[in-house]
């Protein structure tokens, strides 16, 4: 039996802490599908589209991922995928309540479903998304935290906005 | 002398988290006004009359508590109503510091507040209103978290919002 | 109808934080019982007579507190003074982890019972029985943190254990 | 390729949280180890063998779970077991830090191995095997806790212990 | 060799916490400047220069600390004012995990410079510039927690903001 | 002025997360001492003439740092150092209260004294000297986490332990 998991976010953009994760969930699980969560009325600084083409980019040749985009209840998603694994990173104290809320009431919506936290590497554990849109907004550049397109592509993105 | 707590909060809207605080609080005080707060610059989802109506019907029948609204500090409200004892929910770490900060606020506005905390039953550890409106937003239905009507309220309420 | 409270603990010794809450507790309810628990295979520094003793100097004159000792469940020593009202105070993160599992335990020994957490004063946020013993074993003088007497009950003590 | 998770603790003794995580681990992996520490200078209440023997009455008839002990790293348990998967079960702010280092160590120690944290159900948020034993210790029964073969086994130890 | 620090921030409005903090950098180093960060997108209730000059009244007479502002990155400005200590206080949990995040970004951004964190007054840890502006916002007076001059600017803003 | 620092602790053993702090601390203050806590009644595993030369062996070259050792109260220590300065690192949540509470009790015994806290390196995040002898005890080796010394030392401890 083969088990797929399903490791969603809103990948706005992915980071360096994202694929340590997408590693260490592809040695545990036969298959990854990376879901990008729409998330539109969040005002995400990429589209969808840019954000699924950024994970392509940094996964080319893992032949265990693939990278999809779904919107609305997680739970339908994973339903309609037949998936019943979530693959969650897990950073922090304030991590850990609101990950906590969202996996108990995805188990109220869809019991069969289980949430797997797993543990960045210690290079990571002060790194979020946010904090690199925030940094680069203003002109810093984190080579270290994000893959090298990702650093091009936040570069023209914030270009286009001044 | 008989004791009156007054259990504040924007219930927006109600859920069972609430209903379980509110019989707790009302095994220990003589008489309860659970106080809803307008909050209009938040934008809450239902309006302060919805929001009361559903504490009403909720908790029809429970002849110790009564449903009021306010708008303004808590602070004030207390003094109007000549009452001293705050009840608050305590569900988490991060609850504990905002929880705080406002317990010690009210103390300095009114030296004779006592702000009470107590713990929901385990059911209700991972549940808030934020999360229940989330869900509801994306068509999940949460029976075991809100009351029947106001599942039903929640669906009328996204039904029209979109 | 009249509400009795019990504030349970080693009191080992008894902190001007203790007296904070105890302090507020009688502002809420009709009386209050301190149980000092025995705790003997623990070993207390001072004894359970000690720990009632400097508990009733410090509470002299106030009418609303006596103070007891227990030994065994508090549950048990709850049913036979037929109270339902714990107190406790809560000061930070990892008090409110121990707290809510001792109440939960308590709630499962004896339903009807339900524990009211109070906030100390901003004064005695970092203030600790274990830390009042640690620093008076070394010498340094708390008069912040103790009443004089206590100061001079630690005195005593240290005097004798060196 | 099958997938062996182990998941190492020192079950003195099993409870019903404990349990939940093993009934969520093996809906994920397709066999599972549970691992009893010796721990024998931690002075456990039951002995490796009783801890043992509690484990395998609790599973009884669950076919994808076996039952060992170790004594010593974990690390070099796992090496021999050829295993790389760690699960552990996650409870609260305080055992975030410590499971963290434990990860952390283990990672450091057999780079191969992955820890894999689930959140047991909300019944089981507040319960630990320490306040099981403490409660037991002073007589309370705790049957929503743990198994009834468990509860028994404890009332036998706490009276040849008096 | 002098050691000048830097302590960035948005003082909206400068509490007594702040002032707090100031004095305690102060006696540690030889020099300080406290950096009002401009911070223009997220509509702060007073201008840059309101908030500059309410720190100038508040720290008159204090011939170690000068209050300048800035914009963009904090790493920046501390390169052109060859400053390598940013102050910060520290406060609770949460506070902790945003502070830990900021100062490894600025490490990463200008490795040369440290982070140091001190430990404001009991008095003011449940006190945040949000809580002052919330409790001004409707009609609340804080004179413990911020200079008469800023109670007086609140009460201004906010007479006309209504 | 010169400005003398002092970083206290149990340094049972030294670990590369003391080092990396000692190496911020100096990077701030004009000298620094590392003053090592006998703590003769906790049963620290090496002797603190033992600790004090590990340290003097990993710190050796650097002219900023003396390693001295000390007993009782750490702000009598102070007192006759004529130091003003605490250094502390910093890593999570739990460490947080503790340092805060034990900073809290020095400014209450010695209100000239001012704790510093640096946040360690994140390679360095979840380690502890706790740990390093755990993991060491059962034939674990640390090489990242401690100087090759250090694992010398500990491996000579526990042969003759065992």
């Amino acid at each position: 039996m083969k088990k797929t998991a399903v490791y969603p976010g809103s990948f706005d953009p992915v980071t360096n802490g994202h694929l340590d994760i997408i590693k260490r969930a592809c040695a545990i699980f036969d298959t990854l599908t990376v879901a990008v969560l729409a998330n539109r009325n969040k005002r995400p600084l990429f589209s969808v589209e840019e954000r699924v083409e950024m994970l392509k980019k940094s996964l080319k040749g893992n032949k265990k991922v693939r990278v999809d985009s779904f919107d609305g209840l997680l739970t339908n998603y994973l339903r309609t995928k037949k998936a019943t694994v979530i693959i969650r990173g897990l950073r922090a104290v304030s991590d850990l309540e609101y990950e906590f809320q969202m996996a108990h009431v995805n188990r109220l919506l869809y019991p069969k479903v289980e949430t797997v936290f797993l543990m960045p590497s210690d290079n990571f554990v002060y790194l979020s998304a946010t904090i690199v849109r925030e940094a680069s907004a203003m002109g810093g550049k984190l080579h270290q935290l994000v893959p090298s397109h990702v650093t091009e592509a936040l570069r023209k993105k914030f270009k286009n906005l001044s």
